[in-house]
């Protein structure tokens, strides 16, 4: 069963730390191994790993390890220097948001450019052979242009780097909830995604480009701010400050939200975005530079894209995506509609949950069956052809001819079966990139789709959708949900207008469209806020804002009573230990002290090397963080708190051999300071390649001046919701759990909390999984 | 000096309580009186006092005493309990949205019918005399009519309640902070501060409607939530969960945003000026409730004005302001535009910095001379007496004279000395409604406006609305502001179209009219993210999103240079404890120690009945929280935290004689509930209305049961960052010092983190005001 949680695309295949990657991400913070809550924590069959809880991911520290160091470093910064970073901070916002939009920018052109030369190829194929009767010639060449291009994105993403797979969104949610997922946020990722993005649009998959912009914001936000590069071994020396956890996820807040901005043209959107998912704790200073970088985003992508379409200077279009405007004028709602839209909202959550059930199932056969990139890729490519096929098929069938307008909006018309001057809706469908389908829906006039062919696509659009979600390619979820519903939407709309013709406000299906778009895209991915925001404007009109966001709560609840969102079906097959906003409201029974794990291993104030290498080695607990102890009190009895010291600040420690007998020898000897742990982060040694000898294991260490002084402590008492409270709110890894007399009883991590979570039945308590 | 900060209008009069106010109000929590700080902050001359800190403001604790008797209570609700608690919550703010959304639209409605009929007696009036030439006598008519109303306004503030003047943002803003300004969120206030602004707006000051309508929802919000009025002796006996700070606060949050949203048609905004002004914790349950809130509060708005307006359940009309919609076709900005938006920003700054330290001077003036409720109205009165004498001087030898257009866009048109079928511009600014001022210079065409009648209509608004501000009539400051900024800026659109003619980009003066009055606002009030989205909101457009936000960003810094926003100076006038985001960064050198108040009145576990009401009688002290201690130590050395109890929970535990002795004797006798608890909130009787007899003064009383055994603590070493973070993070009014025994060393309120903050010259200490 333990392959199940390992072999899932995004999870930690460990190929860039070799074998030693389980010893140091192996076990998440705490000692768990003598509990007894792991006892009953094995059972005999485990029946879905989304009832474990991995250890296999660390934690990211929100919370600073104020030690003397960094006081000290603080202390003398002046009023000046602090105002500096600040500034730095700005720039640095700036600077995400600029790359940002430039990375939209060109993946929008490539796709634009390769969808055109894939349309001009079939349709001169189509032109020449249709004489000839031979149809099925076209038919081979577009699959195997599909195929070919989802070959390359799906190969490089198979072999090179797995975790650029899918949306991305799931692995962007886990690291601004706090987890570290392994090669998230790394330069090779992004180049694989970008490359895998590129590649699976322009082979004709039902996949959007959005989702993988956003994880692409986060990408250079972390590289940006780190003003390094590991992958490219190069160090520019700058931004060094920003080289720890609190400030790295602050910037990938930015990078987020800068994405949205850029793949919705939703500036405040992505804010939002980056805010329901990440921020714990919400800063206004914060929240400024995370809106400044969104804003910079849409204008850089707007600006170049101005450049490309030859008008430069004019900055008026909106994002990536666009739905067009909907004219206030012409279009409106009116109070006998809202019931309609609940229940199109309720259609939707439906339908949404039946695409995450489904789904569900198929992730199982994938993790199960399909886990070998070569196989991967065969799927990546089946699909590809089955979905030209199924294409290929339906415009064969489908005898929807519609006049070519005057203004021809249609950018891809296909003449094929129909009569001179008129195009096959169908074909246009299925030929244009999904975002110009879905403004299609939106905007063309009523009697421009045929019902019956609204109601085909949207079964085989469904079908196709939910088969490639998952697959090993680069891809977002988003285009492909607001085209099923905008489409179903539209057909809605339409059958409406045959009921009550009379009413002219009926006659306007592209409403419709758009309010089912909405109630598609809910029920997948239950956001309410940030998604009300984001499709407010994206289409650039506040006035549907009260039924959009009445169709998103309305899917959220019924979708709700089936299966979770779709992004949160995919984390809890990854074992995430991912925190909620709040504890489980039925939780206050359970206190600090059934909660925590106990007992800890401490260090002493001053610590034998050899005692903490032992306890660093140690594969069997692999702790993250200690508790250090005043050195005062007997043996049995547990030490009084004085600090917390990090795994990874022992390391840097052992790595400069800061041993007190080298101290008073080598006088000369420079003094560790913060810089040497910044150097360090984030990927610390693993302590196996640290050599120490047998007579430094003999030496002593001071942890006075590394560790955190004060670190944050509870009472035994203190109940589950209150701890969970505390340790959300300041985005803590370690919280020290004390007894009366300040004595430490235990320690809570991730792991202790993520466990519990409301089920069918109450309160439910996941188990902890070996691996 | 002490009379200056209790003459201010909006502080606390003390006439709800008597002369007892001063002895439950005068303090905040914790002991001061004997430590060394109070020495400092006792200087011989204070300057002004902004310098000061006030003690008689007490916080709102965010923090639930997790008591036994609340954990019993939340153990014994299912899970099915606290799904209705959530449904109930929805629904609360439901009702928070429609009712904020009713008292919109009333204002709204009141505020068009006063003004039409005013116009109508001074249209007629004017007719009638001209011929006469007695236009002296129109002049007196109106300048009676504009103070009649202002006089009625003026009274009801003035003499029923004070802290019904102004905006009310600055109170809002304090409330959200978490602290409690006595009175601001009754009914009485709602009633007055609704009958003021209807006054204030039809008696032709230059106000706006905007900030009342945002205190509305505020009220309303306190109102609703807790299922009763006070001021009616009134008790629905439902929504009794809620009666706590924690609940209270976040019902507020959503009712400022509901005002906002019905103010401005802006549901976004709303959400976003709530969080940026009160959330210390982004819940994300919590914002999709205020969310909905503010949603509700447009629909019902946009839906009850469809009714008055003849065209029921048309329901795209926008809020309460309408700026019109800036159709994107036609309006769009360049590239080289921006240097320009930024220099208006600039300049929107320094006017701003300048409307402030007038006002500020003004205020001062005012709080010093103008105490007294009559001088108030009558400065009231002339105020719109001056107004009127200002308006129609300016009309009158004004002789911008416009062609009256076929599509009569303007609905107060006056002729006066114009040609037949034209109409006086300036006249028709004066006349209108601040609100369709702003639109008219948003969106009239070019030509509409003589470049001199708007230079000299900016600087006689720019003074009346700095002098306006302050007054005691109910009326906010920002559509003046808004108004004056749109002035100045299509003058500046209009010069720049006279430099390059050549350009026809130049030519849309309404483009830098927008800029203008965002800039102009943004020096104000200097909001940045919740303004941007509240002007992108009210002007439907998403174009100008960028260069709204550089404006108010650069007006933010150049303002910030001179002197704080507007709301702060207020607040700061006030010595509101007001906590912003962050500790000041240059303040890594203070540790709890030096921050904590100390020593600390503690109690014992089962303490003396005697000994309790002494200390909360003491009027030298007034503590608000007191830890509670293991009685086990010596009495010279301080005990070990065992729990932390209010004076609020004390008072009724004394009200309801909760002694051991009497436990025993009377078994009989109901044990005390939470629900007591809340029928005292939020109004504690005060200590001097409970009896307690010389019997029972010997009685001992546990308080283990009432007490929170949890309180948050923290090392004497902790920095002051890291205390000020774990403080506003979680929201707490109490947060003990302990040393390394668990021994209560001293006690960090409010007042000693709001105490610091950044100068000219690094970190300034405030002085705590012994009134």
């Amino acid at each position: 069963m333990a392959n199940i949680a390992k072999k899932v695309s995004w999870s930690s295949r460990g190929d860039d730390r070799g074998e030693r990657t389980p010893l140091l991400n192996g076990a998440e913070d705490g000692k768990y191994s003598n509990r007894q809550d792991i006892v009953r924590s094995r059972p005999k069959e485990i029946p879905h790993n989304e009832k474990l809880l991995s250890l296999k991911f660390e934690s990211l520290d929100y919370d600073n390890s104020e030690n003397q160091l960094f006081l000290e470093e603080e202390r003398r910064m002046s009023h000046m220097g602090f105002r500096c970073l600040e500034i730095t901070r700005w720039v640095i916002c700036g600077l995400i948001g600029f790359l940002t939009g430039l990375i939209a920018c060109m993946i929008d052109i490539a796709v634009e450019k390769l969808a055109g030369y894939k349309y001009l190829a079939v349709k001169q194929n189509i032109e020449k052979y249709t004489e000839l009767g031979g149809l099925s010639i076209s038919l081979i060449l577009w699959a195997v242009l599909n195929s070919a291009f989802v070959m390359l994105g799906s190969l490089a993403v198979a072999f090179l780097e797995p975790i650029a797979a899918g949306s991305g969104i799931p692995q962007i949610k886990c690291f601004l909830n706090g987890v570290k997922i392994p090669r998230v946020v790394r330069l090779k990722t992004l180049v694989i995604k970008v490359f895998g993005v590129i590649c699976s649009v322009a082979g004709g998959l039902a996949v959007g480009k959005e989702g993988p912009m956003i994880h692409s914001g986060a990408v250079v936000a972390a590289g940006v701010s780190q003003g390094r590069s590991t992958s490219l071994k190069k160090d520019f020396k700058i931004f060094e400050y920003f080289r720890r956890d609190t400030e790295k996820r602050d910037f990938v807040s930015a990078g987020a939200a800068a994405g949205v901005s850029a793949a919705f043209g939703a500036p405040v959107g992505g804010v939002l975005f980056s805010l329901e998912e990440g921020a714990s704790f919400w800063n206004q200073l914060l929240t400024w530079r995370i809106f400044f970088a969104s804003m910079v985003s849409t204008f850089t992508l707007n600006f170049f894209l101005s450049i490309y379409h030859g008008k430069p200077g004019q900055l008026s279009s909106p994002g990536l995506i666009n739905f067009g405007r909907f004219d206030s004028d012409s279009v409106q709602y009116n109070l006998y509609e809202i019931p309609l839209f609940i229940i199109m909202g309720a259609l939707g959550g439906v339908l949404g949950a039946l695409f995450n059930i489904i789904n569900y199932w198929l992730t199982i056969f994938r993790i199960r069956y399909i886990h070998r990139p070569c196989l991967q890729v065969m799927e990546a490519m089946l699909v590809a052809a089955v979905t030209a096929t199924v294409s290929f098929a339906m415009i064969y069938f489908s005898n929807d001819c519609q006049p070519l307008g005057q203004d021809n909006t249609e950018e891809y018309p296909l003449q094929l079966f129909c009569a001179d001057g008129e195009y096959n809706s169908m074909a246009t469908a299925f030929f244009n990139t999904p975002e110009r389908s879905v403004r299609s829906l939106f905007h063309n006039p009523p009697g421009t789709y045929n019902p019956v062919t609204l109601g085909v696509f949207t079964l085989a659009y469904f079908a196709l959708a939910v088969w490639t979600y998952g697959l090993t390619v680069s891809a977002g979820v988003f285009i492909p949900s607001l085209l099923i519903g905008a489409a179903w939407g539209r057909l809605f709309g339409i059958l409406l207008s045959f009921i009550a013709s009379s009413q002219s406000i009926w006659a306007d299906p592209g409403k419709y469209a758009l309010i089912g778009a909405a109630a598609q895209l809910g029920g997948i991915v239950r956001m309410t806020l940030s998604l009300t925001v984001i499709l407010v404007e994206a289409t650039g009109n506040v006035t549907y804002g009260f039924p959009i966001m009445l169709v998103l709560m309305t899917a959220k609840i019924v979708g709700d009573y089936f299966i979770e969102g779709l992004y949160d079906v995919h984390i809890k097959l990854q074992s995430v230990p991912f925190l909620h906003w709040d504890a489980p409201p039925t939780s206050h029974w359970l206190t600090a002290r059934e909660v925590m794990s106990s007992p800890v291993t401490c260090f002493n104030r001053v610590e034998k090397v050899g005692r903490i290498v032992d306890v660093l080695s140690n594969t069997s607990t692999n702790h993250n963080g200690f508790p250090v102890v005043s050195d005062t009190t007997e043996n049995d009895e547990p030490g009084k708190i004085c600090g917390l010291i990090l795994r990874s600040q022992l390391i840097v420690l052992l790595k400069h051999k800061v041993f007190v007998e080298r101290a008073s020898s080598r006088l000369s000897q420079r003094k560790l300071q913060l810089k040497d742990f910044r150097d360090a982060y984030p990927r610390f040694p693993p302590i196996q390649s640290i050599h120490v000898s047998q007579d430094e294991r003999e030496c002593m260490m001071d942890l006075t001046e590394f560790m955190n002084p004060t670190p944050y402590t509870v009472p035994q008492e203190t109940s589950l919701p209150r701890v969970f409270k505390l340790f959300r709110a300041l985005g803590l890894r370690h919280l020290v759990v004390v007894d009366n007399e300040n004595r430490v009883v235990g320690l809570v991590t991730r792991k202790d909390l993520a466990r519990y979570h409301v089920g069918k039945d109450g309160l439910e308590e996941l188990h902890l999984a070996q691996t």
